[in-house]
């Protein structure tokens, strides 16, 4: 017998996390962008300035838009699924093609410089960061935004999918922080222990970072914040078990 | 009716993640020592020498000996919940030890050299760490070890631990990181875009660091390497239950 559905709400708590996030996303950028046109000339392209891109490409995509990208199935939680997907292949997608600007921009700025590239600790993790992102873009479009992939082997694929997931996530927060560090100690060396604003509002971006780190993981593994299976997507899976059930595995 | 127990095992695949966890924590204690004895004249206590003690307590205390302190209740899965709950405090305590011991060799270093405190992204990222890491350890024991808390309450505090547990490990990481990044950029700043071999061997450092941590967030999250509930502690938590039904808010 079918019972009434009770009308979709969201878990009480949900929202206002997802608020919190929000608002800390948007006072990242905008520290990012205090901190670039306030103490280091602005950002331009064809310029000496070229190398300020980077950091504010890299905080926009890599941390605000992939953090967003992640949300998306606790937010959009009661749309039909297959929309969900597309939103976050879509905002993660984005986020790979700020970051790329953001990427480009280092390297032009040091050839224009004659700096070597890849020789610190912030570009191994953050090239590598950047890499593995890439590649789990394209698994997961392939294990469950194109239809050939089986049920059992998205049902394989979907934990790792998580976990690699909310790694690469929290590397690349790591990442800025590795070249939040790097960029002080490259530009205010002398004054940086002296407590300087500059150094305090690099610092306080540093924290920022961590915090919406802290939220978006909070929002994310809350095990009663998941998005619950739609009526029709149980069905499905029902069907499937029971067409299943002789040859699974049953582990 | 009373079934005969199987023989307990480990879950296949989870012995082998933990056996190279712990290669990978004894590869990161012997690349730091490597690192302070060949490069930066070793590690002593009253002498020019004593900043080392930093990174070496840092890196036993708050990286191998906190990860293993979260990976006791993978392998010690059918021992008593009682015992291996004092093992993971007692491995906590040890770790804040130690950490203890490298937080007070970088102030006193900084103090006979002349060295401002607390000004750096490492260094308040750091010490939030340590001050919240003791904060956890003495929740913990005051929720789950001393007999005061009521089982309702220590459900409601366990997801919280694990979330923050989980949280402070990969904070410690990235402190840690920062960390090296500081004193790649303090003491080899003219070589280090040169590839030397100093700057090399730190960045593997750090690289390590992250895998360590990968290795043991993957045990640590994966669903079916979670520790199960003894026999008797099911028919405790099922007492419980029934005494509770009425009051339960249902949440």
């Amino acid at each position: 017998a079918m019972e009434a559905a009770p009308p979709p709400t969201s878990p009480s708590g949900l929202s206002a996390y997802v608020a919190v996030s929000q608002l800390l996303g948007l006072t990242l950028l905008a520290t990012t962008g205090a901190w670039l046109g306030r103490y280091r000339g602005g950002v331009a392209w064809h310029s000496p300035l070229q190398f300020n891109a980077h950091p504010l490409c890299m905080v926009l995509g890599m941390v605000f838009l992939q953090g967003d990208a992640l949300l998306v199935y606790r937010v959009f939680r009661h749309e039909a699924k297959r929309s969900t997907k597309a939103l976050h292949a879509l905002l993660h997608g984005l986020a790979l093609l700020i970051a790329l600007v953001g990427i480009i921009a280092v390297f032009e700025s040091h050839r224009t410089k004659g700096i070597p590239d890849m020789y610190s600790l912030h570009s191994w993790c953050g090239m590598a960061t950047f890499v593995l992102y890439l590649l789990q873009w394209f698994l997961g479009c392939g294990f469950f935004l194109f239809p050939g992939a089986s049920f059992s082997l998205r049902g394989w694929y979907k934990p790792q999918h998580i976990f690699f997931g909310i790694t690469l996530f929290i590397l690349s927060i790591t990442s800025c922080l590795l070249g939040i560090t790097e960029m002080l100690l490259f530009k205010i060396s002398d004054s940086y222990s002296h407590f300087v604003p500059e150094g305090i509002l690099a610092n306080t971006l540093g924290v920022l970072l961590v915090a919406f780190g802290l939220v978006v993981g909070y929002v994310l593994t809350r095990e009663e914040w998941k998005r619950p299976p739609l009526a029709e997507e149980l069905a499905l899976s029902m069907d499937f078990k029971t067409l299943t059930e002789g040859e699974s595995p049953g582990g």
